[in-house]
This record gives C-alpha cells, structure tokens and sequence, in this order.
C-alpha cells in the first residue's frame, strides 16, 4: 500500500519528464517507483505467462514469478487453463515448489490440504466440520489464451482483452502456435530495469554494431536518415514479390516501410501489436544462414512467409519465422534486475535430431538477445549515477523509445 | 528506536488480525514489525543462551548474537555467569571474534584495554590518569541459571523470573542437564521468519506426513478429532503404567492425554512450560528405534521416565529422554531469517565410542528438526506473496498456534 | 535529496555527541548519515583519484567508483587531465566497462555517441541535425594536478586548492612522484565505515601491538605518557643529524617529536597536511629491514631522507622513503564498507627484477595496512551493536582521533 509520500513522489518524478527525452534516473533505481509500477502496471494489465503448448494435458502446469507473487498456471480436467496463486488457503505455504509437472491434485506438503485441478479444495482433514469449503479453494485470477499465447492478469478488473485477441489471433493463427512445442527455454537473470530492457527492443538504432547477424536479416534498422535508393528499392521489392505470393495464402504484409512498426500506440491507450514483414532477399527464416531448419509451422505451406511479430505490453515479443517462433517473457524482480525467459518453438511433430537440430534453430535470437542483455546492464550501471543527466531521442530512430515512455508514464499516472 | 509512524503501522497491523486466523502477511515479512518485535520481546524477556555445562570453568564463555548484538557469556573465577555485550567501553570494537574459548581476561585486540572475567575494567594504559575505570567495566545484563539452562535479558527490568525457575526447576531437576556434556552442535541458518518457526514446533497437524521417525515414538499428533478407541487405550496404558512406575522416584506424569500440552497460555501471560509424558511403548528413548543409546543421565535409575519436554518463549525447547537431551535455540536475524542451534546433551561421565555413538544419539531429531525447517521455508515463501490471505487454525490441532500468535501480538502491543 | 526529517535525523545525531568522545553508533551504520555524508563531504571536497604518472599519454584513463558514480580519469591531446562522469548523454549508458587504458576516443558501446579526449562530442550519427552537439559534451567536473597527485572535485563550486597546492607541492617536490611509476597496486574490501578507516589512521596509540613492523621504523607510536629519556635522546639524535645533513639539500624536518603530527585541524577547517619526519636510526627505508630497496626517487641525492607524509580529507594518505612511495585511497560503498587501494610507486626509470623486487617493496605497508583492516572490520561490528556506548578518547594518544571527529561534524554540519 503505497503512503501519501510515495504517491507524491511518484507524480513529481513523472512531471519532472521533459518530453523527447529519456527518463530521469529515480525511474530505473527507486524502491518506491517499482512499487508503484507495480500496482499500476504488473498487477493491472496482462501479463504474457507461457504457452500453451507447455501445459497440454490435465493437470499440467507451470509457475512464474511475479514480484512477490508465485503463480501456478494449471490445466484442469476439462481442458481449461486456470492461474493460482501458489499460496495454501490454510497458513498459506506455497504448494508448488517445482518450476512446472504434471499433478493428479495440488497437495499442500505442510498439512495436506488438497485442491482439485479448478483450484477447488477437496479435503482437509483435521480442520473443524463447520468450515466452509466452497470459500477456501485457491484464489485464481483471470486467463485468456489466444493463438497459443497465455495471459494472465492480476487486477480485479483486467483490461479489455477482446481487441488483442482479435489482433493477434488474426495474425498468429497461420502460424499454428497452439499446436506447438518447446524446442528450448532460457532463463536469464538480467542486471537491468525492465523498461531498460524495452527501450532497447524499441529501437534499432543500436542494431548495427550490436547486433550482426539480426541486421542480415531485417530491414528495421534502417530509417529515414540513413535509408539509400538502393536499400528503398530492396525493401519495395520485398514487398511487392511477398503481396503477390502471399495473397494466394491469406497473408498480408502489415509493416512495409523501413523502420520499425510504431508500438507501444499511447494516443490509443494500445499496449498490443502485430504485424508480418518480408525478411531480406535469401532470407526464409531469423536463422545463422536464412536457411529453414525446422520443418513448416502451422497453415504454412511455403517457407517464404517473412517474420511475423507480435508484442504485448508490458512483458512479452514473439518473433515467429516460417519454421520456428521464440518468445521472449519479461519478469521483474526489483528496480535493478529483471527475469527474462526466452522460449523456442517448433511443430508439435517435430522431432528433434531428425527434423531439426536445437543447435541451427538457437543461436540467431541467443547472440541477438545475449547481445540485448549485455548493453542493457551497461546502460542500467550509467543510469544510476548521479551524473546521468536524461538525454535527447533521436526522432528517426528512437520514436518508439519515446512512444513507450510516454505509454508507461500514463499508465503510471494512473493512481 | 521507533517512530510514530511505524508504531502505528504496527498497531494497525495487530488490529487487523482476525480471532482463529493465521497472522496477515506483513508479520512475516515487514522490517517495522521486526524491529518492533527486537524491542518488546526479544530486548524484553528471557531467551535461552545456552547451558552452563557449555562454559565449565572460570574463563570460559561463548558469544551468541541477538539481532545486531554480539554477548559473551562468560563465567568468571567465583563459577557465576556473567553476559556482557561483547563491545569495548573504549571506542566499541569487537572483544571475542571467536564463538567460545577460555580465556584468562578479556583483553580488547585494538588498544588493549584489559577486563576481568567479571567485566571490570583492570587496565586501560595509555588513558588519562583521572579516567574513572570503575565506570567502564564491561556493559552487561541480566543472567539466570535453572537446571542447566543459562537465561539471559537485555531488558533494563526483566520479567519475574521465580516461578519459572521453580517448574523448570522441579521437572528439569531429575533429568541432570547441569552435569551433562556436549555431544554435538549444529547451526542452521533457516530463510523463515522466527513466528513461522514456532508456529511450526506448536502444532503437529503437520506430523503424520512430515515426521515419520517422530510420530513412531510420540502421542501428540493424535487429537480429539482423529484419536480412536485402539490409541486412547495405548495412551491410557502408558500413562498408568508410567504413573505407577515413576511414583517411587518421584517422576510426575505431567502430560497424559493426546495432543499437545497448552503453550503458550496467553491467558496468564506465562511464556515458559514443562512436563513430562509417556513414550509409545517399545519407546524409552528418543532415537531411531526406541532403544537407549547412552548412559542414563542426571538421578534416572531406570530408562522408562518418557520424555521431558521445556519451552520458554521466545526462543527455546528441550525435548529430554532418559539418556540425551536436546536443545533448540531461536535466534533472529532479520524478518526472513532465523539461526537455529541444536544442541545435543549426554551425562558428563560418557565417553563418546565407549558409551555412546553421536551417530545413533543425532538422527532422530536431526531428521525431525530437518524436515521442519524445510517445510517452514516453503511456508514462508508463501506467506511473502501479495495472493496470501490468513487462513483458519483447526480448533482441534493449532489451538497452541493460536495460543502462540494470540501470546505473541499481547506481547507487541506492550509499546 | 535528502528530506527534512533526514536532515532533522542527521542535525540531531550530531548535537548528541558528547566531547572527547567515540561518535555514536548510528554514524557508522545509517544509510541517511551515509547519504548526508555523500552531500556534504565526498561531493564537496576534493578526492584524491590516482596519481599523474598513471596517465602518462593522451588518451590513458582510469575509472573510479564514487558512490553510485563512475568517473574517468583521462589525459587529453593537450596533456591536460579531465574528470568525466562515465556516463553517455544520450541515454545514460556507461561509457567505460573496464578500469583503465587508452583510447583516441570515447565511444559509447550501444548508439556509437562519440566523444574526443577531451569530453566534447563529436558524431552522434542517427540524431536531428538540429541538436546542438556543443551542449552535450561529457559532464565533467574540477581537476587539480600537484606534486604527481590527482585530486577531483564533485562540486560545483569546490573548496580552494592553492594552500593545499602550495604545502603539498613544496614538501612533496623533491620525491618526484610525477616522474614515478605503478609498481603494485592492491585493492581491498574492507567491511568498515569509510571513518573507522580514518580513526584508525589517526592514532598509533594501536600499533605497539598490531604493528610489529611498522614501529620498528617509527617514533610516532611514543606520547607524552610514555615516551622516556632514551627514546626522547634517540628522536633529538635524529633530528639533529636529520637537519645537519639535509638543510645542505633544501629538505627540512617538519615533524621533531614524538607523536604524529596534528591533523585535521578542524580550527583552521585544514583538509590537507604534508611533513618529513626522521626514521629511526639504521632505517632509510619503510622496508622490513630498513634497508633501500629501490633506486633513489625524484631529486633525493643520498638515502637519509626520513619519511615524507601528506594526507588529504577524506580520502588520500601517502608515506614516502627515499626508494618507493604508497598511496592509500579510500572510497565508500555504502556505510559499513570501504574500497581501498594502496598503490606502490618507484622511480620511472626503475626496472622491475633488475632495480627492485616487488617482494622487497611492498611487504612493510602491505601488512601493516591489512593488519588495519583486520581491526577495522573488528571495530566496525562492535560499533553496530546496541549495546556500543561512545567512549573516552585518549588525550595523550587520540588527539587526532578527536580532530578527525570534529573536522567530520563540522563538514557533516554545514548543511
């Protein structure tokens, strides 16, 4: 429960933005700003939890770690996907202690108190007859899955879901995520603020000497300053050569210029987005060589599908080639640190060694967001000197950086 | 020393706990009720140091450390106990930086002031002649000595210490814990709050999954709800059987019905308890299989004298049988942290490898002592999540933890 | 930005130490003492950084940690040495990662923002030709250069530096420390408050005991109390002999008695002192034997040069043989820890293996100074404790110690 003081602090921190600039350094450092970004933000939006694909069977499920918050992510018998919060209703121990499983019932290990799948409690032996059952079964909050996507949102009253679902199911649905699996998952543990992390997702400006083999690839760092005819005529081509095939297929090109799609939309209050763009000529899937390396996903029937991408504030980007799709999870966990998990998959039928090797589908996004982790931790260390002053965006560059300070600055004014 | 503020935080907090429900989350975890907690209970009452057959003869000590303060324990030349904060009364250092030792003064390693054994500052070469030594012997604190078990308070005016004295007087006495000897120490360092430790030792809901080796030797974890016929007659059996045996030494049966004696008893304010019960038969000790495994101890004449139990709030039990004791010592360390010591005792004559095997006096509470701190780990990662909500105590198996909580939050209130 | 209850926390603090005595605990364990301290000495005053002859070339730099604030240290084309806040004025990142070297220019890792030797900023491909790249140079901040001593300033407006320059430069000349090199340098971690360091160095009433090496060499350990006519005859012979012999080469004793000499001077607010001192017969050298084990330094013709001594506030002492000479500098990280590195230098024209050995300079500082942070760490837990009372200083033996206190309240005070 944030005090008068703190929520004075806050909205004195927020004023004291200039705008076009980064933001003062209090915002990456400060107990009391992650505190407030806590409420109004991670326990108010939609938070990406995982796949659906992770927890495909009856009492499957997984746990992540939201601030203080253990949530267990649980199939029940009946197929629906429900979020508890690991907590017993009893003395409150937490029940589920293994990062993810597969269970019959979720049994407290303290004094055996135990919950059906739909979190309902079925026993507890010991306690007193009058006790009513149907109020202890295990809070759960609100689930939406889309397009094999798992959200989850802590609020009592979450955000209006439907105009995401409609977006990202459109342009997920081809690529057959729901019928997905797990080719790999890494856990890092990054030294950085979170909005540290998506300011440098929100720009390319640092695309060219951070990030070689992204660059080989795409055609989003390239922008109005430094675009040549050459470039132009390459980006056109592209274009032109995907609206034709794809539209045989039902795919559209949704971002066709240099330059990335602008998101976070704070005019529109939008904290989603989608969109499908050609990769550069030679290039049929974010892989070392271009080269596919698994086999097609979902309602693909031809490699050349260009990279679709989807990204949700305030924790999740997908980038989805013809072959593979990798997921990226931001969690934090203090002012200074931040959980991130990067998840790759394939087909379901794929069967590894034979149909594709985790060694050709990894490395592209590992070095790119190792690369990622590395100059976001650098940048965190400036941030906290008292030396740090907040400096000028580039307007060709960096309009998506300011488009998400201005988005996470009116959430956070948001008391 | 405490602000208004945080004295209202914390009173606030006292308020909102409700009668038969768990304590709110922030009891276990909040840095102002912690500190509240070092100055009304831990600063105030009695906590158990250790046992005076640890320091034997003059000069021997050890130190043990109360939240932020080091205390040496020391005997001096005429065999009394002594507890002084281990701090020169020069500029502050640290005297002992070892855990014990004998030693002939207490000689300060940074200027060499130099204490006698009873904390009276003998030398201090170097100071102005007019220094008034007889005002800068050590600083110390109140110390009490019952049945083997050294009592120290920080409090200025400690609590009445006689009537405890007497009962842990009279049923310690048999048991000889002042002519014991060491066998083994072992230090845990335990992620949970203090009060999740206690709640953990009152109740044994907890025992029958938990506590395979305990609850072969032990009644307690049968209660008015789940007793039956076939029990309450072995219960019976071995309270008449215990009754008539014992009554020619003296020996009390204090202790003879199922479940746990009441303690603490809020009601008289009383923070100390003793009794002795009767084992399960086949049971004379407290060890894997039932059988001695060391000489008898203190006036015992025969093994089957059951198990002597003693508890002082807030940071002690002894579970004695005919042969060993053990002792669990609490001490905080921060609102997430708590060091354990458990202390095993035998008779001072036994010889280890002759007449006993550490590894065959250990197990059993090592084991039971084991599993408890990792069940209270798990439940306080549980009661940090912002999904946590108090839940209801069993009338029949957690009246002492709520006899605990109830003891405890009367105790906070004393501003 | 410290808020008025913490500056009322602070005012109060200060108005409770009693004369002649320790400081009270809570100054060397509270984050907000820690945070006025920041403000009010270590970003006012001048730092001593490193020495000239660690930069001899343009473009060679050193960072150094200040707090939360990284500094570089660099020489310019011109020779000239600046002070830049290692941060970028785009977005903050940290400019240098590693803790020294030489570069043409400084290039920020993640946007390639380019800066010159000198701070200004050259290219920032990718921004608004608008920007007015004359406003976005590194943030620098004041440097002095005296007698091969680098000193910074955090301050807008530092305190005057021509007294010091003048006392430190004449006394400091003849050892030629600005035509020295890095022999060794070693960092340390010490578990201690950035004063308990200073109170430590403040008085040699300490090191009959716990310098065994360094009070062979020196007088200063003797005072009033308990100097003798045979030690009193020793220090006259020394002088004597001392000014005989050096008045012929412009060097004077600047220290004739036993004790040290009196500094800080909180009457004059003198932050800085520098004196040459007899050694005592048959040493030339603070080495283990007292032997020379280095060439001759700076315009010293003969080895019977004394020890030469400057020490600055709050952060720099420097002991100075006829061969070698150690800088010792102090920076906190936090309120219970301080980095500090002792850097050995030699003349830089000496040739390791052939001139001197490493083993033979650095062993005399090398223990003395970690057998001072030994008993500062001591001296750090006791002083945390509850149980800590300020204590009488010493009037024969701690008069620095007193004048250290009350330089530091003064400092502390003036808000």
């Amino acid at each position: 429960m944030a005090t008068v003081t703190e929520n004075q602090f806050v909205a004195d921190l927020i004023a004291a933005r200039q705008p076009g600039y980064s933001l003062p350094g209090a915002f990456y450092s400060e107990e009391r700003v992650y505190r407030a970004e806590m409420d109004r933000i991670w326990r108010r939006g939609w938070l990406f939890a995982g796949h659906c694909c992770e927890i495909p069977s009856p009492g499957d499920y997984f746990t992540m770690q939201v601030d203080s918050d253990s949530m267990i992510v649980m199939r029940d018998d009946e197929g629906e996907i429900h979020a508890f919060w690991n907590v017993c209703r009893h003395r409150g121990t937490e029940l589920c202690d293994q990062p993810s499983g597969r269970i019959g019932r979720i049994v407290c290990p303290y004094h055996q108190w135990t919950y059906a799948r739909d979190g309902s409690l079925l026993t507890c032996r010991g306690m007193q007859e009058d006790l009513d059952k149907s109020r202890l079964g295990l809070r759960s909050t609100h689930v939406r899955v889309i397009a094999g996507f798992v959200f989850i949102s802590l609020a009592q009253q979450p955000p209006p879901f439907e105009q995401a679902a409609e977006l990202i199911g459109a342009l997920g649905q081809p690529q057959g995520l729901e019928r997905a699996k797990v080719a790999k998952t890494v856990d890092y543990d990054v030294a950085a603020n979170w909005k540290i992390v998506w300011e440098n997702n929100r720009e390319c400006y640092h695309c060219n000497v951070n990030h070689p083999q992204y660059i080989k690839a795409n055609f989003d760092h390239y922008n109005a300053d430094d675009i040549n005819e050459r470039v132009q005529a390459k980006i056109d081509a592209a274009v032109t050569h995907s609206e034709e095939k794809w539209s045989a297929t039902g795919l559209a090109v949704s971002h066709r210029r240099s330059g990335m799609t602008r998101f976070p939309d704070v005019e529109r209050n939008c904290w989603y987005s989608a969109n499908r763009t050609p990769l550069v000529e030679g290039y049929v899937s974010e892989t070392m060589d271009g080269k596919q390396v698994a086999p097609l996903m979902g309602d693909y029937t031809d490699a050349d599908v260009g990279t679709l991408r989807i990204r949700t504030m305030p924790n999740l980007w997908n980038h989805s080639s013809c072959d593979h799709g990798v997921s990226t999870r931001l969690l934090p966990a203090g002012p200074k640190r931040t959980l991130i998990r990067v998840t790759w998959l394939v087909d379901s039928a794929a069967v590894e060694g034979r149909d594709y090797q985790v060694e050709e589908i990894m490395p592209f996004w590992q070095l790119t967001s190792e690369q990622d982790w590395a100059i976001c931790e650098q940048a965190q260390r400036g941030v906290e000197s008292s030396g740090y002053l907040p400096g000028p965006f580039s307007t060709y560059k960096e309009y998506n950086v300011d488009g998400f300070v201005r988005w996470y600055l009116q959430q956070l004014a948001l008391a």
